[in-house]
């Protein structure tokens, strides 16, 4: 269930925080690690502080965007110290363990996304997050090593995993109830989503894209929270995708009295 | 609250965990380092590595024994990464954050021990410790970095801390609770009462100090889980007193008669 869960790494700075968070990760049981434009990998300093968690490091996937990322993830958890202006789902590093276990045992794919050392995720990047997690640190002295907080996280996921695995019922319920159609739907399906349904409000006038205030991430907070299953996201894009035919008059007179 | 729990590190030979530590520590909002004969220390890769936590660096206590280290400690919590052979009560970082911050609030000094980066702490360190706490590391991958073992630990007690600063009533409970009497004897007092008892036991001949077996270690594991408070030690130590002077036949026969 553990090898649901991946890492994901934006942008890093130091080799030495890329091994020292494989160890972290083995320590507890992962073993995907996805590094998005990492400043410098592979590296010594990496294998170092890896400390023998060098098949982490190995099998780590390099790509240059968070996107690429995030392909195939049901679930995105990303890391945020600050408060932001709109609120979004916020979790707690225990919260955090549970989601990520409770969605790996439905058949989900899940991602935990660390930013950048000095600056962390970006606005965009964290919009892309279906929930964020504050590690709850002193706020005169919040920002954690990156390594540290990965072995936070971790720790929670596995601290999660053997709760679960001592209550078999509640992981044979998970699994029971993971049909195809009630899966829910992946980071990137819910991406193209997002830009179809701000194709549509922008043809029916609701979003002017001069002025585009914080309506789409007020959305994507809704059904970045809202784990989407595939068959309501084909029922949403059939509903955007007449909309836009609307939008552009191309429905056809007798098409719409059927609808 | 948190000032009454310390982070003893026993022996470390990396300054760069030593620098960790100090910032992991910081992060969650502990402030007292107290280092038992480092390797190298004061060190600039230790600066570096706590990355804006010197205040911690710079009031850190460097003391040559363990005992020193724990002088004034109503709890003691040690580390441990193997299961032994005589089995310790066991606290998961959970359990470890709660008793350390319940501790805490009733006035208790708490000491949070951590052994070497290869050889963690001896047996005889480990006996010194009233719990041991083990992180659930995957077995296969078990021995985590020293700053990240501290990250997590510290990151309980933060959200140990947390948890009882929404429940006022619970915590007023603890402090109305901590009358002198009742509050749980020092680890030096413990040490000098295993000092007594085990001279004592010698002295009945129920020790042979030839031959000691587990029998220390198993008085040690109860009286050590026990909390023994300040007026329950002066009775303890009285018994011995009186234990001693029987072995040797120094009781008057008066005295005898009274008991």
């Amino acid at each position: 269930m553990l090898e649901k869960i991946r890492v994901v790494l934006v942008n890093t700075s130091h080799p030495g925080n890329i091994g020292g968070a494989a160890r972290a990760m083995k320590n507890m049981g992962l073993s995907r690690l996805v590094l998005v434009d990492p400043v410098e990998f592979p590296s010594s300093e990496a294998v170092a502080r890896a400390s023998g968690a060098t098949d982490v490091l190995d099998s780590a996937q390099v790509v240059q965007t968070l996107e690429e990322a995030l392909v195939g993830c049901n679930v995105v958890l990303g890391t945020s110290a600050r408060d932001r202006r709109i609120p979004w789902p916020l979790l707690d590093p225990r919260e955090c363990g549970v989601t990520a276990c409770e969605q790996a045992a439905q058949g989900g794919e899940v991602a935990l996304v660390f930013g950048r050392e000095y600056a962390g995720l970006t606005n965009e990047e964290l919009q892309r997050c279906h929930y964020h997690v504050h590690i709850p640190s002193d706020p005169e002295f919040s920002s954690l090593n990156l390594a540290a907080a990965v072995q936070v996280l971790a720790y929670e996921v596995r601290m999660a995993w053997l709760a679960a695995s001592n209550q078999p019922t509640k992981q044979q319920k998970f699994e029971a109830t993971a049909v195809q159609s009630s899966q829910p739907v992946t980071a990137d399906e819910l991406e193209s989503f997002y830009a179809h349904l701000e194709q549509a409000l922008i043809e029916i006038r609701f979003l002017d894209p001069a002025k585009p205030r914080h309506l789409m991430s007020r959305l994507r907070r809704l059904y970045g929270r809202s784990q989407v299953s595939k068959l309501e996201m084909n029922i949403l894009r059939g509903i955007l995708t007449e909309t836009v035919k609307a939008a552009r008059g191309e429905l056809p007179a007798q098409e719409k009295a059927d609808v």
